[in-house]
């Protein structure tokens, strides 16, 4: 994993650790980029979004977007998380984790068996979104994380629309990024065991496109679906 | 989706729905069939696994496996959540959550775009699994959840490995599944806007198996590799 700032200080490109963000065990993975964390976040689709009710946990998968250091996320004004945002004033203690699946690491033992992975936590207290300017912005900005550039090309939210959709907030402060990388940590002594061993990548795909079959015939597939992320 | 516990009756085919596991909004997207929820959960390699510290949620990404309505996580002992449930008698309230992400919805409207997405939500208690047969078990299943036939394939977890390694557990009682299939949901006046609308298809797919480079010249890559998951 890259530097963290205890070994390259330079506060304006990483997190501050906090002791939440500093892991008890494998220390060695965490990292406090905010490059890194923004291209992780940048890549993902839903996010798991956490928060407590009645003293239990609750995680639910939802779409997020970035603007800079604030992350989006919308739904129902009717549905759960985004109503406690409304009700519990300062907010909402959440934790946001984006994951990425990159390789099964297959060893020769079933110990050492892991996946390479990437991932970043964010803790913090979510708010409600209010000021209009601002909900648009993360309303396209929602837009463009599933597909970049497709806020243009699309009928912006009109006022019923943007009464009816909750938007809440999330700042980049308490922040860092995991990863395992890297191939097999197979013991010595078993190097010599017959099993395979190796990595198996998991990589995301597209499939072709599918028209909705109201589509005005000859609509040209836009190009930017053609490779919607990097 | 299919059917709900209200419209087929099928005790032993559903979870029975609490008031955790029937949403406040999209209550008909929400099912409680077990076959589908099992099958979401074999189909994946990481859940979002939720617990609250210090009065404030956290969500972890972490491999699982599950032995009929039992699901298993591992970790190293010195890890929080797996800490914590050593020490918090009886057990650790948490909410695991797996989600699939099968397409993205590009609508007409920035409003209706969305993901046909699959996911189960897990609420519960996790317990310390310390028997040394379940133990067993357990890692068999966690190895065997990331490649099937795998655990077979590899040499068994030695007594200091097992010591080292937290097994908790976690029982398929408070379940539900949730998706969102099908295609565009378009205001009927939108339907002559000129823009592109559709489904984009998501696939994972696998590269190449990475052989491991201390592996012994001429070791065959195993057949399971090919195809790991339907």
């Amino acid at each position: 994993m890259q530097g963290t700032t205890g070994t390259t200080p330079q506060p304006a490109a990483t997190y501050p650790p906090t002791d939440r963000t500093v892991p008890t065990r494998a220390a060695d993975r965490a990292c406090y980029d905010r490059e890194l964390v923004h291209s992780i976040l940048d890549e993902g689709y839903v996010c798991h979004l956490g928060f407590v009710r009645d003293g239990a946990p609750v995680v639910l998968p939802t779409l997020y977007g970035r603007v800079g250091e604030r992350l989006y996320l919308h739904g129902s004004t009717g549905s759960r998380p985004l109503r406690m945002t409304g009700q519990a004033d300062p907010g909402l203690p959440v934790c946001l984790t984006v994951t990425h699946v990159d390789a099964l690491v297959l060893a020769r033992s079933a110990f050492h068996h892991s996946i390479n992975y990437r991932s970043v936590v964010v803790h913090g207290t979510a708010y409600d979104v209010t000021d209009p300017e601002e909900k648009r912005t993360a309303l396209d900005a929602l837009v463009d994380h599933v597909v970049p550039g497709r806020s243009g090309d699309s009928r912006p939210a009109n006022k019923k629309e943007l009464a009816a959709t909750a938007v809440i907030r999330l700042d980049l402060r308490e922040v860092s990024a995991k990863a395992r990388t890297g191939g097999v940590n197979d013991e010595p002594e078993d190097l010599g065991l017959p099993h395979w061993a190796g990595l198996l990548p998991l990589r995301q795909g597209y499939g072709a496109p599918v028209a909705d079959p109201g589509l005005a015939p000859g609509t040209p597939v836009p190009e930017y679906l053609s490779a919607p992320r990097p």
